[in-house]
Parts: C-alpha cells; sequence; structure tokens
C-alpha cells in the first residue's frame, strides 16, 4: 500500500507519542519530532507506510535511550489477554461455528495497537466480539483453503494480541490438524509481539514460534531469515494479523489471508469500510 | 511563548486540515505537507508558535492556489453569529453585572477557531456562557482599568467571533463612555476576522476599525501599521482576543487584557488552566 497525504501528521503524532512513552526528555523529544519531519521531507508516496513508522521508531529508541519503548504495554496486555483467555476459549468451545467464533476473537485480538491512533478497552471489544458483524469477511474462501492445506504462516502483530492468535491456532489446529509456524518480530518495534511475549502467551504449545527477521512494525516481502522466506514461499495458508502487514503485503500474489481492524482511516477507506470494521480478506492470488 | 514539542504534530494536522479545507488535490497536499515538515526541521523553539502557524498557512495558500481558504467558514459564521447577536444582547442587557456578562459572551465567542483542534457548537457554548466558571478570571483588575481609561485597543481574533466582541465593546462605550479601536488582520489567516467581516458584523457602529497590518494568526510585538503602533503604544487598555495573541504577546510589559478560551493543551498547560477554560488574564506590566 502507498503512503497517503494523511499517514505524514499521524506519523508525527506517533513520534510525539512514542517520545513520551520513552520517557525521553523535552530536549530529546524535540529533536524526535524535527528527525521524524526530516523523514517526511525525504519520504516517497510509493514506499509504504511501515517503513516510515520503523524509521520513526528507531529515531525514538536512539534519542530517548530506550531500545524497548513498549515494553510496559506489552507486559500488561500480555496479563490481561491471558486473564481474558478461560473465558474467550470457553465461548469458542460452546459456539455453533467455532472457527468463526475463534477469527473473530483473533481480529479483535488486534485492537490492541500502540502504533494507530485507535483507542481501545479490550474488555469490551472481547465482550462484543461474537456478536460484531464484520465489514470484509471472505470466510468461505478461508474455511475452503483449510481444507486442503498442509502448513501454515501465521504473521504475528502486537504483544497481547497474541493469546487471542493462541485461541484461533488451537481451532485451527483442533478442528483441521495442520501444523502453524508462528512468525514473530526480530526486535522492539512498537508493542510487537517478540518472541518471549509469544512464549508467555503459550504460543509455542500450538505452534513453532520463528523470528520473522522484520523490525518493522509489519513483515516487508521478500525479506527476512532464511528460514521465515522458506515457510513464507512454502505455505498453504498465509495468515497476516495487522494492519502494518497488510500495508506491506497487500499486492503479493501469495495465498494470504489479512485478518485485522480497520483502525486508521487511510486503511479503512483502502479497504473500503469503515472505521474500526473488524476485516478477513483474501489476498489478490485468490481472486 | 515558547513552541513547545508538543505543537508539531499540531501544525502537521493543521498542514493536513487546511489542505483539504483549501481543496487542494492529493499531489499538492503531500508538496504543503513535505514543505511544513521542513519547516518544522529549522524551527527555533524560542520562536512563538503563531510564526509557524502563518508560515504552514501561507505553503497551503501558495499550493492550493487558494488565497484565503477559510472564506465559506468565515461568510458561515459571521452569519451564525449575527442571528445569535439579538438574543444574546438581550440577556446582557438583563444581567445583574453587565460588563461580566459581556466579557463571558466575548471570551465565548474565541470557540469559533479552525486553528486549533478544538471542536465547538457555538449555540451549545453562548446557551452555556453566562453559567461557566472561569479558570483565570483577573476581573477586578480589569473593571478597575476601565474606571480610568480613555482609549482601548482591541485585538481582534476570529470572523464570527466579531459580533461577541460587538457586544462586549457597545457594554463598555455604554458603561464607561470610552472609545475603542478595533484591530483586524491585514491579510487572509485561517479564519481571522478582516475588515469586511467586522464591517458585516456591525463593528463600524460601535468602534473605529483598522488594520493590525498582521498577517500571522496574530500580532507580533513590535510590528503592524505605522497607525497600529501608535495605538498600541498609547492605550490605556489593550483587550487581546485569543490564543495566537496570548502567544505572542504574553511578555508584553503593557497593558494588556488576555481573553480566551483555553483550546489547546500546549496554551492550557502555560495558563495552568484545564484544557477549554474560559481566561481573562492581566498581562505581565499589570502584575
Amino acid at each position: 500500500m502507498k503512503t497517503r497525504v494523511d499517514c505524514f501528521s499521524c506519523f508525527m503524532t506517533q513520534a510525539l507519542r512514542a517520545g513520551k512513552m520513552a520517557g525521553a526528555p523535552e530536549s530529546a523529544r524535540v529533536k524526535i519530532m524535527k528527525e521524524t519531519a526530516a523523514l517526511i521531507t525525504r519520504h516517497s508516496m510509493d514506499t509504504p507506510p511501515p517503513f516510515l513508522g520503523g524509521a520513526v521508531q528507531e529515531i525514538v529508541k536512539k534519542h530517548s535511550h530506550n531500545p524497548d519503548p513498549y515494553i510496559k504495554e506489552k507486559k500488561k496486555y500480555n496479563l490481561v489477554a491471558l486473564k481474558l483467555y478461560p473465558g474467550v476459549k470457553k465461548e469458542v468451545l460452546r459456539a455453533k461455528d467455532r472457527l468463526l467464533a475463534a477469527i473473530k476473537v483473533a481480529i479483535t485480538g488486534n485492537v490492541i495497537d500502540f502504533g494507530s491512533e485507535w483507542k481501545f478497552d479490550i474488555h469490551r471489544e472481547i465482550k462484543n466480539a461474537f456478536s460484531h458483524k464484520p465489514a470484509v469477511f471472505d470466510y468461505k474462501q478461508f474455511k475452503s483453503a483449510l481444507k486442503t492445506a498442509k502448513n501454515i504462516l501465521y504473521l504475528a502483530d502486537n504483544a497481547g494480541e497474541t493469546v487471542f492468535d493462541r485461541v484461533l491456532i488451537e481451532t485451527i489446529r483442533e478442528l483441521y490438524q495442520v501444523e502453524v509456524v508462528y512468525a514473530v518480530k526480530q526486535k522492539p518495534i512498537l508493542n510487537d509481539t517478540l518472541l518471549a511475549d509469544a512464549v508467555y502467551a503459550g504460543l509455542h504449545k500450538c505452534s513453532k514460534i520463528i523470528s520473522s527477521g522484520s523490525s518493522l512494525p509489519g513483515t516487508p516481502p521478500g525479506a527476512g531469515t532464511k528460514e521465515f522466506l522458506l515457510k513464507y514461499n512454502s505455505a498453504d495458508i498465509i495468515i497476516s494479523k495487522g494492519m502494518g502487514n497488510f500495508e506491506l503485503l497487500d499486492e503479493e500474489r501469495k495465498p494470504i489471508f489479512f485478518m485485522l481492524k480497520a483502525k486508521c482511516p487511510v486503511v479503512a477507506d483502502e479497504l473500503g469500510t469503515p472505521l474500526g470494521s473488524m476485516v478477513l480478506k483474501i489476498g489478490k492470488s485468490g481472486k
């Protein structure tokens, strides 16, 4: 996805918020804002937004001397989500359509996002998850793909959300006996899941956790560790969580299913959905 | 007032909003955002925010080929305010303390502002104006200054707000028989009042309207037309409306009374008031 003019002010706001979150003093935050502004002057609109977003977060880390500004939020939401897990699991197990229920849980988990300006209350969102009417929902195609899939690559997004991914992965394994590889970020970027968060959330019990090699807020096409690229190129299904992955992979001709909450006006507009919509969208190869 | 780190993302949002308001196509809006970003990289924190704000609006005008992007909003609120005038006037005339009521009206009119991110409903605000408890209110000092004042300079802010300024000026003239000079902006800047707006609002019936010479969203100290500077330096009272004038004149040692709604977190913090507060504050010479 290309960068849109609206992204620039959003990234400035993100830089401001991240500088505060990182505990940087005012003088360091001035440097953060000025360097972000300088990046914007040089940014090509053809480059997807997560490249700019990743660079902004590196500026924040450098000037705040804080290598992981969102660590508190990650820990907090790992814990919050784990507390919600038993109840959510019970709801999914007694649902008429367990796969459908688990997908809604996993997509709803995508609200735990400190990159976008979306305000969220995870308890309320999870409570309303099952009754939510998605805007784009290629469920039939996803279900059909699952029937023949032998290996699934799951691109993780945020810490805490990981717990809700676990619910979906467990459901898929129970219903389709298929192996899932769960790819997390290589280094801290926003509140994205790292290996430790995924293990804390129990993902190792239902999937093989690998690093994607990415330190951007998303997984750029054609880049990553050897192991990741092997999985990426051979997967029967790629489940791509979150806006960052959609922004980077929307042009890919792969068996991708994007699952996300459309939390920013630009992505919502790109998808043709109202802001806040639940989205399960098949990638370009599936059209 | 110095520029604070929070101002930068706010100016980017303002540039985005103004570009849309001016009807600029996406390609022109990209130029607007990138030039605004470039300005930010060069901006000294010691320079008050309205200098940056003014420069941003010049960029918007240049790339949108629209010399007056807020003209529709100005016309709209001139009309809306004029419709409210008779009712407001009646309320002031039957108030126990007419001066106090008129000041509250004039300050409330300051919500009609397309520079800040403040969302307003002028009908609701005017309805609640008389019961509003101001956060900073140097009323005693203002009243005392009025008793001996022979000439008052009134620095206008926004179109539409002008109508509510008229209510205050008429009240002051009735109660204190003092002459008032009403200074408006020289050229279009945001939705600030120009000569035509002031005349449309009937200000010529109760004051002498002059141009301040400024095309910034505020009146910079030591600058302006000869006529304006003469008035500025000899006035017994300067009534300074709005945040932009406060940001530019807060260090001045003049008989200034700032009247404004604190619509942005930075100004509210500078004044030590909650966001949205009504403020009547005496300038430094009065302390």
